[in-house]
C-alpha cells in the first residue's frame, strides 16, 4: 500500500425530508446564492419549487444559472463565474447531478481567480480559493458531491478535461434518494455504469496488497449489481435508490483509490468519445470497460481479473485466465441486461474516422501510456475503440 | 436505509515516515502540548524518541501523562484534565492505541468542562468544547483515531462506559503501519478481533436493505481475515500491517454503521467482562461473538447470518440455518487458529459467580434489551456467558 492523505470534510445529509436544513446550512456562508441547475428536470419533479420555497422563507437573494449541459461546457462556467462577481455571490447551490456539481465547482474557483476559466481547467489542478459550494444531488453517478474533481468540456477545442482543487470539495451535500425516483431507465443505468467504472478504475492498479480498498470496491460493486435491476423495475423503490446513491458517493471520495497508484484507463478513452460525439459518459464507460479488460488480459493481470470475477460475480472457475474471461462476460451481460447499448454504433458512432485523433488525445491528456494498470499506446486505444464497433462475445 | 448525517473531518496521514509533518500540524493549535501515552512500549520501539525529537526541534512545551491503562481509568482522565488546566495546554498529542486515544478524548473534554469527569462519562454524550486532539496510532484495533467515541473504566464502580462527543473527533491522525510491527501476537490478534467485532456489530442490524454498508463491512472483514495470519507469521510485513491498520480505522468511522439502527450486542456484554475482570477487550469480544451469533440464530436471523457465512467465509451451503451454523463455526475456528483463547476460564474467569450482576449491568447501561438485532434479556446475557465457560463445537 502506498502512503496517502485522506481528509474528506463534506457534511453529508442523507435521507428523506432533509431540505428544511438548507436555510441553516446556507446561512453559515451568506445570503447571496447562485442557484445552478440543468435542463429543467428539477422543475418537473417539484424539487425546484421546494428549494425556492426554502430560499424565499430564508430571505436569500437568489441568482439563477439554468441549463448546465450533460457534459458541462466551459462557456457556462465562464457565465457562472461572471454572475458570481457581478452579483457578489456568497455561496453556490448546485441542484442536479454530476454535471451541475462539476460546473459549479469550477465556477466557484473561477469566480475567485483572475485566470481565464479554460486556462484554469487545462492546468488540471487549481490550488486557489473558491466560493463555498452546497449541493442537492438528483442523480447517483459521478460522486462529485463528495470529492474535489470536476470535468469540463470545450467543444470548440474538442477537449473534455478533468481538473482538481482542494477548495472544490462541497461543504454540505444533501442526498435524498426520492429525488432520483424520476430518473429514467437509461440515465439510471448510465449513472450506475459510471459508479461501477470508478470502482473498477481504482480496483485495477499497479499497487499490490490493497485488500481494504479492493474489498470496499467489491462490496460497492455488489451493492450496485443488486440494486440497479430493482431500481430499473421499480423506480420508486427507496432502498434501491438509497443504495445506488450512497454507493455513487463512496465510489469516488478517495476510499477505494487512496493508497493506490496509477492512471485510470477507461475514463481518458471515454472522455474522447464524449468530446467528439457528446454521448452519455456512463454509457461510453460501459461500452469500453469490458473491451479494455479483455485487451489487458494477460498472464500478469489474470489473477486480479479472476479475483474480480470471483468476488463480484461469484465465478467459481479455478483457472485464472478462464475465470477472468467469465467475469468480463458477466460484466458485459449485466450492462446489456440493464438496457445499456453496448456498441458504439448504437450511440451514433458509426465508424472509425476519428479514432486516430481521439486516441492521440486520450494519450496526450492523461498518463495512460506510462502509468496505467497496463500502459496503453495510441494503437491500444484504437484497437479498443475498434472492438467497440461490434457486439462482443468473449467466452 | 435510515436517514443519517455523515461528516468525519479527521485528516489521516497514512504511511511511512510521516512524523516530520507533526510540527506543522501541532503549530496550527499552539505550542503547549500534553503528550499522552501508555505503558512505555513506545519507549522500547523508539517512537517516543522520534516524537520528542520532533517536538524539541519545534520548540514545543511538553507535559507528559504516561501510564494510561489498557482499559483507561477515570482517575487518569481526571489527572490529565487537571494537567491541561494547570499547564495551559493548547493541544493533546495521543501516542498509542485505542486506550490512549480514548483517554485523551475525555481529557480533552473534561479540561474544558466544569463537570466532574466521571459525571461527564456517565451522561454518555458530551456536547461541550474540547481541546484539539492529534493522534499517533500504534495499534490496529479500536478505530478511535477517526471517530467521536471513547470508553472509560471506573474500577471502583465496576463500570466501563462509552461516551460520545462531537468535539472528541481527532483533528489529525498519523497512521504508520511500521509502528505496529512490534505489537505481539496476542495483542495483534486481539486488535483484529476488535475490528471484526465492530464490523459484525454494525452488520447485524434491524434495518434492512443496506447493501452498501454491508458490502463494505464484508470487504473489510475479508481484508482482516486475509491479513491477520500474515501479520502473525511475519510481524514486519508492511502491507499486512497496513491493511489491518486502515481496516481498523474504517471499521468504526461511521461507514458501516450510518443509516442502520439499533444497539450493539456484544460490546455491552464484553464491557462487563472487562469491568469485572480487566481482561483484554478484543479477546472478550472474540469469545462472546460466536456464542452470541448462535444464541440469536432463528428463522428470522438465519438469512443474514447465512449471507455473512457466504460472503465472508465462502460457505456454499444453500439451507440458511445450516449455512449460518457453518459461518459461526468458521469464525470461531478463525479466532482459535489466530491463537485467541476462546473460553472464559482461559482468561481467568473461572466461574459464573458475577454473571448475574454483570448481566444486570449489561442490560442497564445499554439498550440491548429493547433495540438490539435480537433483543437480549438478562437471562440471554447469562446464557451467553455460560456458553463461554466451555469450548464450543457448533456443527
Amino acid at each position: 500500500m502506498n502512503n496517502f492523505t485522506f481528509q474528506v470534510t463534506t457534511d453529508i445529509r442523507f435521507g428523506k425530508d432533509r431540505l428544511n436544513e438548507l436555510p441553516e446550512v446556507l446561512n453559515t456562508f451568506g445570503k447571496n446564492v447562485l442557484l445552478v441547475y440543468g435542463g429543467g428536470s428539477i422543475k418537473k419533479s417539484g424539487l425546484y419549487d421546494q428549494v425556492m420555497a426554502q430560499l424565499q422563507n430564508n430571505d436569500n437573494q437568489v441568482t439563477e444559472l439554468a441549463g448546465v449541459e450533460p457534459n458541462p461546457r466551459i462557456e457556462t462556467v465562464a457565465k457562472g463565474a461572471e454572475l458570481c462577481r457581478t452579483e457578489k455571490i456568497d455561496v453556490i447551490l448546485a441542484v442536479g447531478g454530476g454535471s451541475v456539481i462539476d460546473c459549479s465547482k469550477v465556477i466557484a474557483g473561477a469566480a475567485c481567480s483572475e485566470e481565464d476559466p479554460w486556462t484554469l481547467v487545462t492546468k488540471r489542478s487549481y490550488q486557489g480559493p473558491a466560493l463555498p459550494l452546497v449541493t442537492v444531488l438528483t442523480l447517483a453517478a459521478t460522486g462529485s458531491e463528495m470529492n474535489r474533481g470536476a470535468v469540463i468540456t470545450n467543444l470548440t477545442a474538442k477537449q473534455k478535461l478533468g481538473v482538481h482543487g482542494p477548495n472544490f470539495l462541497p461543504k454540505v451535500s444533501f442526498l435524498d434518494p426520492t429525488w432520483t425516483f424520476s430518473v429514467n431507465r437509461y440515465q439510471t443505468a448510465a449513472g450506475s455504469a459510471d459508479i461501477m467504472s470508478h470502482l473498477i478504475e481504482n480496483y485495477f492498479s499497479t499497487t499490490e496488497n490493497t485488500d481494504v480498498q479492493d474489498g470496499i470496491a467489491e462490496g460497492l460493486l455488489k451493492a450496485v449489481i443488486t440494486n440497479l435491476p430493482i431500481a430499473l423495475d421499480t423506480p420508486d423503490d427507496y432502498d434501491a435508490r438509497a443504495n445506488l446513491m450512497w454507493a455513487s458517493t463512496l465510489a469516488l471520495n478517495g476510499l477505494t483509490g487512496s493508497g493506490k497508484a496509477g492512471a485510470w484507463s477507461c475514463h481518458p478513452m471515454e472522455h474522447e468519445l464524449s468530446a467528439f460525439y457528446d454521448i452519455t459518459h456512463g454509457i461510453g464507460l460501459a461500452i469500453l470497460t469490458p473491451r479494455w479488460m479483455l485487451h489487458v488480459l494477460n498472464e500478469t493481470t489474470a489473477p486480479k481479473l479472476a479475483r474480480f470475477a470471483r468476488e463480484v460475480f461469484q465465478v467459481e472457475e479455478a483457472v485464472p485466465e478462464m475465470a477472468a474471461r467469465m467475469g468480463i462476460q458477466k460484466l458485459y451481460d449485466f450492462f446489456l441486461a440493464c438496457g445499456i447499448p453496448m456498441t458504439l454504433p448504437e450511440v451514433g458512432i458509426e465508424d472509425d474516422r476519428h479514432f486516430e485523433e481521439m486516441a492521440k488525445q486520450a494519450v496526450a491528456f492523461s498518463s495512460i501510456a506510462t502509468n496505467a494498470y497496463v500502459p496503453l499506446t495510441e494503437s491500444d486505444v484504437i484497437a479498443i475503440y475498434q472492438e467497440a464497433l461490434t457486439p462482443s462475445e468473449y467466452l
